[in-house]
C-alpha cells in the first residue's frame, strides 16, 4: 500500500476505518446485516442533503455518471431541459441528456466563472422548460455556483431542479428541502469520503410523482427499478433488483456514522477552514486560483502555473508523497493542476501539500516566496478546534 | 463480522484476502498502481473466459446487469433479436432490450428445463436475426446450457453470439474464442469470487467493429465511452471515463492472481466435484433438485423441498451457520430454495451446508435420511487433492 | 485466510472486527490513540476480572506465562508457596516458581479431576504459606476450579491468592474483589477473545504493597519496571519501559468495547450454554467428557474417544472445517482431544463442530447415534436470546 | 486511524500490507498456516542477519527486552561479562543482568559517542571475560558501533560475543557468521517494519552449546524451553510452549517476504542515502545531529534543537502530520528530540518530515535556513533508484 497522500479530486484522503468497513466476506445482499447498512446509509444521505422524510433517497450500483443518468427517469420524452454548465462535467449532463428524446438548451461560464443566477433566471423566464440541471461543484475548475439563489430563481418557473453534487455534498452546505431542490445526487469516493463504487440521489414527493409516468430511460438506471426496494430498505427489510456494492455500503454506512458524529455544520466548516488555508500558501507562493474570488468551494481547487511542465511537476509531487489531480478543462489544461481538500482532509493535509507544491516548483527552477505552509498555518491558529 | 458461511448464488462464500484487498486508502483512479491493477485484472479476465488476444476486456462500475445493458452499444437500431431465456434471467435480457427500438423475439423453457439447442437453430433458420442472446447458467434455476452447441448451431446465422455468464464464468468452461462468441459477460462477485460492484465483458473484433456505427444505447453504459481507456489500461497506461469502482478493481485482481494459481481447468473441476457431492448429500436426503438431470450446472443448485415453510427453514439454517437463498423462478417460488457453491468453496462449506439443512429438516419434522454429509464426503474421497 | 473454524483452546473462534482493530500503521506507543487504548483496556480488565479500582491492571507484551512469571515480583526470598494443580497448567505454576529461590509444595488432582477445597484448606491451616497459587480452569482437562470457595478457605491463612484465569477470564464469573483474591491473571488469546500477544494481570492493593520489597524476580516480568507506567496510562497519560505490542492493546480494547456491551453476566450465561450444549450433542453420540460432572467449564471440553486414531480423527474434522485441539495431559493424551468453546463463540459453532464430529467418528466406523446437533440443539431452543 | 507519518524510533513508518498480514481470525498455534508462517520468519531472520544455517534462529512473544534477557540462558552462574554501553539501552544490558548472579563491568560513552574498539580490546586483554555484550544502534542517541571491528578484537578473548541489533536489524548491515558474532537480536516492530509483539534472535553453534549446561535464566525467557520447537519449525512441523504472538508472526513473515524481493544490500542502501538526505536537510537548516560524523546511523538521528521547547515542537509537528520521538539520553534529554528513519522509509517520508521540522521551527521564532527539504532532494536526485 502507498504511503503517498490522496488529493486528487475524488477520491481523495482516504480513511482506512471507513474503506476497511468495506471487508464484509460473508455477508450478502439479503443479510440482515446488509439491509441494516442500507437503512443507515439512506437515511444518512437524507442527513447530508437536507432532505426531509418526505424524499426518496437511492443508493445505485456504478458511479456518480449513473446517478445523473437515472435523472432521465423523471423526465418525459420531448421535455425541455435548461442545463448550467460551467465546465467539464456540466458539459457531461449535456452528454448524457443528448442521448435521449430531450430538447436540451446549454448556458455555459468560460473556465473558472460561472453562470449567473439573472442569466438562469432570463433563460427559465423566456422559454417554458420542465427541468434546469446544474452543478454545484465544478471539477474541472472548482467553481462554485450558488445552488440557493439559482433554485429560488428558478422554482417556479420548472418542474424540477436537478442539483449534481459530485464534487460538493458531505463538503459544501446543501439543503435541498429548504432550497427547494426535487434531485440531488453525489458519488461515493468523493466528500462522503467513502469507497467509490455507488452513485447516491435523493427526490423530493414531486419527482417521485413523475416515476409514475412514462420516460425514456434506459434499464439498469431507470429508477422506478429501484424505488420500492428502497422503500424496503427504509422500513428496514430488504429487497433486490440487480446486485448492490455490498462492500461499498458498508463503507458508505461508517463514513455517515462519522459524519453524524461530526455533524454537517462542523464538516462544512472544516473544509471551508481548510480550503482557506490552502489558497493562503498557495497565494503567499505567488499563484493564482482558477475560480474567481467569489466562486471558490471549499473541496476542489484548480491551481494556475505557467511556465513549467506540469506532468513533471505533478511527478515531482508524487515522489514527494503527494497525488494531485492534471487539469482538464479544455481551455486551461496544461496551465492547472487540480487539488481535492474534501472528505477526511485535516490541517496536516494541507501542509504536507503546500510544501510539496512549494518545493517542487522550486526544484523546477520557479522563483517562489518560501513559507506557504506557514502562510496555511496562519489561518489554522485562528481555529484551535480543528 | 458475521461468522456465518455464505452460501447464496452470488456473492457467495468470501474469501478474506480478496476482499481485504479493495482496501487501499490513498490510490485514485489515475496512479500506477490502479492502472496496473486493471491491466491485470482485463488480462485475467479473458484468460477465464477464454478469449484471445483478439478480443476488447471491459471492466465497468456497477454490476452484471450493466454488463448486460451495456451490450446495447453493438446493437443497431430496429435489429432482431433472439433471446434464449431458460428463467428469470433469461428473462432479464428481454427486460433490458425491450426499453431500446430492437425487435425481440423469446424462446422459453420451463423451471428446470433448457430451451433446446435444436429449437434455437430452428428459429435463427427461419428468420433473420442480428443477435442471440442466451445464459450460461440460469441462477434462478441452477440450470445449464450447453453454450458450446448453441453456438456452434447459430455461429452462421447471427452476427453476434451473446452470452450472459454472470452465473457461471470462473465456475464453468468458457471458451469465448475457440466456441466463436463474440459477447460474453459476469459480475465481480459470482465465480470469481471478487468484491460486488462491476460487471465485466468481453467482445471480439467483430463486435467492437460494430461501435464504429451508431447505436440506441445510453450514455454510461454505451461501450463507446469506455473503449478508449480500456486499451490505455491494457497498453500499461490509464485513463478516465467514469470513476472506476477503485477498491473493487485491487478485489479483481487479487481474484484473478489466485484463479492463474489455482488453473481454470482445476477451478472448473473443484467446482464440478462440489457440485456433485453437494447434489449427492442431498440426494440421500431424499430431496429433489430442480434442474434436469443433464442440466444441472457447477455453481448453483435449486433444490426443491414440498410441505414446509422455506422462509422459516431459511432462518432455521441461518442460525446454524450458513444462508442459503430463497426461490425466485415463479412458477415453483415457494417450493424449493437454492445454493451458490462457487468461487472460493471447499469441501468444508458443502458439508457444513448439508449438515445445516438435514439438522433444520429434522427439527421441522421433516422425515430425512441421516447422513447426507456421509454421502457427499464419499465423493470427495475420491478426490483427494481438492 | 481460512474458511475454517478455529475451536482449539485459546486463541479461538476468531472476530474479525476485534483482530483488525490491531492494524494501525502510523500509531507508535507515543500517540494519545494508544494511550487511550491502554486506558480502556486496562481499565476493561478491572471490569471483566470483578476488581474494583483499588486494584492496579497490567498488560504486559509476550503471553499469559509472562503473566504467571511476573507474580515472581510479589514473592519475597525464601517465601514457602502452596501450588495447586490440576493438570499441565497447574504444573506450569511447578515449573516457573522452581527456577527462583522458594519454597514449593504442590497438591496434584488426577485427569479430570480438581484438588478438594478441603485438601486445600487442611494444607494452608497446617503450614505456614505466603501463598497459594491455582487455576481456575485447567486447559489440559477442562476442569474448572471452585476458585470462590477456595479463596474463601485460604484467605485468612495467607498473604497472597493468586489465580490463573488464562483459561476462564472472560467466559466464566470471577470477582476478585468480593471473592478476595490479590492476583488474577490472563492472555489475550483466550476467552477475551483478542489477538494473542498480552499477558493480562490485576492485583490488589496488598499485593502491590509487596512490590516496595525486594524480590526476585528477573528484569523484564519485574512489574516494579511497570508499575508506573501502567498509573500513568490510567490517569490518561502513558510511559515507557519496554515496547507494549501495540496492535495487541487495540485488539484488546476493541474486545473490551464489546464485553461491556454483551455485558460480563450475559457473555458467562452464552458461554455456560453453548457448552452445555455442545455437551449434550457429546453424550447424544455416547461419548464422555473428561472433567467430572461438577467440574465442567464454560470454556473448554476434554472428550473422551477410545478406539480411534485421534491424529487421524482430528484431521477430519479440520478438512471438514473446524479445527480441535490434541490431548496434552501426560495420562490420558492418546484418548482424548480438546474442544475450546470461548470468546466469541456462537450456538451455529457448536453445531458445526458436533456435526464433524459425528460425521467424521461415522467415516472411521465408530458405531454412533446421529443426531447430536439437534440435541444441541434443543438446548439452544430454551435460550432464544443467543 | 491516523493520517500521520510515524517516524518514531520504532515502531516506525508503518507498511499497511505488513500490518494487516496479522488478522488471521482462524488461525490456531498448531495450524499447518502457523508452522509455514514460523518457518518462513525463522529462516528469513537468518537472512537478514547474515547467519549461516549452522545458527539457530528464535522468535519470541514480547519484545526486543525478552529477547535480551533470554540470553541470560546462556550465561553460566558467576561469569564475567562485559557490557559496552554507549546509553540507555547499552545501560539496559547492565540493569538486565544485574538481576542475575553474574559479575559485570561496564565501559561507558558518553551522549553522541561511542566506546572505542581499542578500549573494549585492551578491557577483554586485561579480564577474563565470558561474554561482552554491545550494542549495534543506540536508539538514544542514534550511534552506531563498528560491531565489525569490536567483534574481530574481542573474538579470541571471549566466549560469546553478543549484540543487541534492536535499532539496527534490518537497516544496517549485520553479517552474524562472518563477524564471529554468536548471539544478535532484534524486536520485530524497528527496521523489520513488522506488528510490534516478538523479540528476534540469532544463536551460533557454539552459543547452542552453552544451553546444555546449567544458567540462573527465568523460565519463560530461557531458551531451553524454546530451541526444540524452534527446530521443529524449520523442520516444517510445529509445536507449543507458551502461546506465540501469532499474528505478529504473520507480519514477520510478510516483512519477510518484502525484505526478500528488496534484498538486504539494497534495503541497507536505501536507508543510507534516506539517512543522508536527512541530514543534508537538518544541516542545512542550521542544526546538528548528535551523533559524532563517523557513527552516524541509517536508521536513527538525534537531532540537538537549543532554546526551544522540544515538548512544544513535537506537538506542531505531530500537528503538519509526522510524529517524533522525545530526547531520552539524561545528559542531554531536553535538547533534542529523535526521529527513526528505518522499515518501510522513503524519500517521501524525509522530504514531509523536513517541512514540518522547518515549518515548526520557524513558527516558534527559531532563524532557520529554509529549503531543508531540497538539501534532502539533491542526495535523493544522485539515487534515481529509491
Amino acid at each position: 500500500m502507498t504511503s503517498r497522500i490522496l488529493m486528487h479530486v475524488g477520491p481523495s484522503i482516504g480513511n482506512y476505518d471507513v474503506l476497511s468497513a468495506a471487508v464484509q466476506p460473508n455477508i450478502g445482499f439479503a443479510s440482515p446485516e446488509f439491509n441494516s447498512a442500507m437503512k443507515n446509509s439512506l437515511e444518512g444521505f437524507r442527513y447530508v442533503t437536507g432532505s426531509d422524510s418526505s424524499y426518496t433517497p437511492f443508493i445505485l450500483p456504478g458511479s456518480g455518471t449513473v446517478a445523473m443518468e437515472s435523472v432521465m427517469s423523471f423526465i418525459p420524452r420531448g421535455s425541455r431541459i435548461l442545463v448550467v454548465s460551467n465546465g467539464v462535467f456540466g458539459d457531461r449532463w449535456e452528454a448524457i441528456m443528448s442521448r435521449y428524446p430531450v430538447i436540451l438548451k446549454v448556458l455555459r461560464a468560460e473556465a473558472g466563472k460561472a453562470v449567473s443566477t439573472g442569466e438562469i433566471e432570463h433563460e427559465v423566464s423566456s422559454g417554458r422548460y420542465f427541468a434546469v440541471a446544474m452543478t454545484q461543484v465544478e471539477t474541472s475548475t472548482g467553481v462554485r455556483l450558488d445552488v440557493e439563489s439559482v433554485a429560488k430563481a428558478v422554482r417556479n418557473h420548472v418542474d424540477l431542479v436537478i442539483v449534481d453534487g459530485v464534487a460538493s455534498i458531505g463538503g459544501e452546505t446543501m439543503k435541498a428541502s429548504h432550497w427547494g431542490i426535487d434531485v440531488c445526487l453525489t458519488a461515493s469516493q468523493k466528500a462522503l469520503g467513502a469507497q467509490a463504487g455507488a452513485g447516491l440521489l435523493v427526490a423530493s414527493p414531486s419527482a417521485m410523482e413523475k416515476l409514475k409516468g412514462e420516460s425514456t430511460s434506459g434499464y439498469f438506471a431507470d429508477l422506478r427499478n429501484w424505488s420500492d426496494i428502497m422503500n424496503k430498505f427504509l422500513a428496514g427489510g430488504g429487497g433486490y433488483f440487480a446486485t448492490p456494492p455490498i462492500g461499498t455500503v458498508f463503507s458508505i454506512q461508517k463514513s455517515m456514522d462519522l459524519i453524524r458524529s461530526e455533524t454537517m455544520e462542523a464538516r462544512v466548516s472544516r473544509h471551508e477552514i481548510c480550503s482557506q488555508a490552502f489558497r493562503a500558501g498557495i497565494n503567499h507562493l505567488g499563484l493564482e486560483i482558477l475560480a474567481s474570488e467569489k466562486l471558490r468551494s471549499n473541496t476542489v481547487s484548480g491551481v494556475m502555473v505557467d511556465g513549467i511542465n506540469i506532468a513533471d511537476f505533478l511527478q515531482r509531487c508524487m515522489k514527494k508523497g503527494v497525488e494531485f489531480g492534471a487539469g482538464v478543462h479544455p481551455s486551461v489544461r496544461d496551465r492547472y493542476f487540480r487539488v481535492g481538500h474534501m472528505g477526511w482532509v485535516q490541517p496536516a493535509h494541507i501542509i504536507t501539500a503546500l510544501n510539496a507544491i512549494e518545493s517542487s516548483l522550486e526544484e523546477m527552477g520557479k522563483k517562489v516566496d518560501r513559507g506557504s505552509a506557514l502562510a496555511a498555518g496562519e489561518i489554522f491558529s485562528r481555529y484551535p478546534g480543528i
